[in-house]
C-alpha cells in the first residue's frame, strides 16, 4: 500500500500545495536567485573558519540566546550606513529574513488576523502568512509595478490589516519605493487600526544596498510600528549563511522574543556572521560593481528592444512575452537559467559577473532576432 | 513617552508573557541546562574549521534545500544505533529540535486544531503549541512521574488532539515511556481520530542516547503517523549547533516540507554537523562517561537521604523540598546552578563532569546536614 501526504492529517489549507523553491538546475550560468556572483575573499573564509573554530571549542553549550555581540555590530552597520544612529536594543536577528518575518507574524498576526501585501511581490511573504494561519490579502500596483497609492490606501481602509508590507526594492519587479509613499501607508494603517494599537508595517529591504536611493531606516524614529528588515544574503554575499535580521522600536524587539524559539541562532552562524560583518567594506566593493552591472543589463536590455521596469535591486524584470514560460525555457536551452516568478509577460534575471550577464546578454539577443 | 509592548499590538495569547529561557547565570558550575559537559576534542574542532572553510568558498550560494548529504547521514547514524534500516526519505533535519517541533505543528496542528502532553514534561511542546495556534492540552502523570496511561486514554478519547507528544526520556524527569505505553497511546490517538486520517504521535527522544533502554525508532514501521523526534544538542555535545532532525514516514518528510522556510539550515550548521557526525565514535563515549555520572548522581543523592526520580537521561530529578525556588538558591549560593523547572517538591541537576558532580554533591550533603 503506497501511503502519500494526501493520507496524512495534515491541515486543509496544505493540501495540494508544492513546497516553495526555484529549480534548482545545473546549468552554467545561473541567475535565477538573485544570489551574489561573488564569493567571499580569502581572508574572509580564513576569518570565518577562525571565529567557526572558537566557537566550536564551546559548541557544547547553548549559544548566546540574545546574540548580543552580533545585534551590536549589526546595530553598527546600520548606523554606519544609514546615518540614523541604531543600538543593540533597536535590532533582532533570526535565521534568514523569512525567520523575521515568520516571527513579526507570529507576534503580530497569526489566527483572526490578516496582513497585506502589494502584489507582485515577495511570494514568502504570504506563504508564511498561511504558515502562520495570518489572513493573507493580496492588494494592488500599477501596470508599471509601482504601488498604486490611492488603491492600496482604500484596501488598507477596508480590511484593516494587522500588518503591512512594503517591499522596497520590490521583488521580482526591482520597483523601488518612495519614501512618502510608506509614509502614507503607515498612515493610513494606523487609522485603519487606530481602536487597537495600530498595524505593524514591515518595509523589507533586503535588497536595498543596491538602491539608487536611501534606505527608509530612519522612519523608525517616532514611529513604533515600523519594522525595516534585512538580510546579509545579498550585500553581504553572504545566502548560503541565512541571516536576516530587523531594525525597530525596543518594544518591537521585545515582543518578537515571546514567540522566537529559545537559541535559535547558533553558535557558528553567529561567529561567520560576526565574521563578515568585520569585511564590511570589501563586501560593498562587490555591491558597486553589482549596481553598475545591473544598470548595463537595464541599458542593453533596453537596446535590444525588450521592455524593463526599472529597478534599484541586483536584478532587472524584463519583457514582454506573450509566454514567458517559453522564453524562460529558450533561455534555458541557451544554458542560462533565469527566473519566471508567474508575472505574466515578464521575466526576472538577477545581476550576475560581467562573463554572466554577456552570456545572458547574448542568449537573448539572439532570441530577438529569431523572433523578428 | 516610554512605549512597551503593551503599546503594540501584539496578540492577545502572549500578553504579559515572558521569553522562554533559563536564567543564564555566571557561576562556576552550569548544571542547568542539560548541556554536555564536555567540549568537542580538537581533532574535530579542526574538522569543522575545515568543513566550514569549504562551505564558506560558496557561501554566496544558497545552501542546499534539501541537506541531502547531512540527512544521508543522519539515517546513517540512527541505522547503525537502532539496528533499524532508515533512509534519506526518513530524515528531516532543522535548526533544533524546536524548530522540528514547530513545523510539525504547523502542518498538522495550528488554529482549530489540539495537541495534548503529559506533564510535567518539555515546556517547549506547549509554548510551540502557542506559538503556532495550536490549543495544548495538559495530560496527566502518575505521582512517581510515569505516564498514568488510564487516563492518558481517556484523555485522548475526551479531547481527540490532532498531534500528541511522548517525551521519552521525559524532561524534566528522566522517566523512560515503555514501548507498550506508546503503542497504546498511539492506537488510542488514531481510534480516536479515525474519521479524519488519524493523529501525529511525536515521541521525543531528545535524551535516547542516555537511556538504559533502546530508541523507538522501529516503531515508526507500519506507522505512517508516529514521528520520532532527536538532536545533537545532546549527545553529540553540540548545544550551540542547533540541529534537531526526526525520522518518519517518508510522506511526513513530504509534509513538513510544506511549511518549512525555505533554505532554513544554513550552509554552516549543515558543515559543522557533517564533520560531527564523521566522530560519532568519539562522541559516544562521553555518552557513556555522561550515563556512570548519572547513574552516580542517583546513587549518592538517595545516600544523602533525597528523593530522586528514576532518570534515563542525563540529568536527574530530586527532591522533595516544601520550597524547591529556596533550595535552588541555596545550592546557586554555592556556587551551583541547578534548575528549578516549577515541578513543585522538584529540582533538576545535569550530569556535569565528575568534578562538577562532585561540588553538587558536596553543596547538597552540607544542606542535608544544615537542615538536619
Amino acid at each position: 500500500m503506497s501511503f502519500e501526504i494526501d493520507d496524512l492529517p495534515v491541515r486543509d489549507e496544505l493540501r495540494g500545495k508544492s513546497p516553495y523553491g526555484a529549480p534548482q538546475l545545473d546549468v552554467p550560468v545561473r541567475l535565477n536567485t538573485n544570489e551574489n556572483p561573488y564569493p567571499l575573499p580569502e581572508p574572509l573564509v580564513e576569518r570565518i573558519a577562525e571565529r567557526v573554530r572558537e566557537a566550536a571549542r564551546n559548541l557544547n553549550r547553548y549559544p548566546d540566546r540574545d546574540a548580543v555581540e552580533l545585534r551590536t555590530r549589526l546595530a553598527e552597520y546600520l548606523t554606519d550606513t544609514s546615518g540614523h544612529q541604531v543600538g543593540l536594543a533597536n535590532v533582532w536577528a533570526a535565521n534568514g529574513s523569512n525567520e523575521v518575518i515568520q516571527q513579526l507574524l507570529q507576534t503580530f498576526g497569526g489566527p483572526g488576523r490578516t496582513a497585506i501585501g502589494f502584489e507582485p511581490s515577495y511570494s514568502m511573504h504570504g506563504l508564511i502568512a498561511r504558515g502562520t494561519g495570518t489572513g493573507w490579502i493580496s492588494g494592488p500596483r500599477n501596470e508599471d509595478f509601482t504601488i498604486d497609492l490611492a488603491a492600496a490606501e482604500k484596501a488598507i481602509a477596508e480590511h484593516r490589516p494587522d500588518v503591512v508590507f512594503v517591499t522596497t526594492p520590490n521583488n521580482p519587479t526591482g520597483t523601488a519605493v518612495p519614501r512618502e509613499t510608506v509614509l502614507a501607508l503607515y498612515e493610513a494603517a494606523q487609522a485603519a487600526k487606530a481602536a487597537t494599537a495600530g498595524a505593524i508595517v514591515v518595509v523589507d529591504e533586503a535588497y536595498i544596498e543596491f538602491s539608487h536611493g536611501d534606505s527608509l531606516l530612519p522612519l523608525i524614529e517616532g514611529r513604533p510600528q515600523l519594522v525595516v528588515s534585512r538580510t546579509m544574503s545579498k550585500a553581504f554575499g553572504a545566502a548560503g549563511l541565512r541571516l536576516g535580521y530587523l531594525a525597530a522600536h525596543p518594544a518591537v524587539v521585545d515582543a518578537v522574543q515571546l514567540v522566537r524559539l529559545p537559541y535559535h541562532l547558533s553558535s557558528v552562524t553567529q561567529a561567520t556572521a560576526l565574521a563578515a560583518l568585520e569585511h564590511t567594506d570589501t563586501l560593498l566593493k562587490y555591491v558597486r560593481q553589482l549596481k553598475d552591472e545591473r544598470d548595463r543589463l537595464v541599458a542593453e536590455l533596453l537596446e535590444t528592444g525588450y521592455e524593463v521596469t526599472a529597478s534599484d535591486a541586483n536584478f532587472v524584470q524584463f519583457g514582454r512575452f506573450d509566454d514567458a514560460h517559453a522564453m524562460w525555457q529558450k533561455i534555458l536551452d541557451r544554458g542560462v537559467l533565469v527566473r519566471d516568478n508567474g508575472v505574466p509577460g515578464w521575466l526576472r534575471v538577477t545581476a550576475g559577473t560581467p562573463e554572466e550577464n554577456d552570456a545572458f546578454l547574448d542568449a537573448v539577443r539572439e532570441l530577438k532576432k529569431e523572433s523578428a
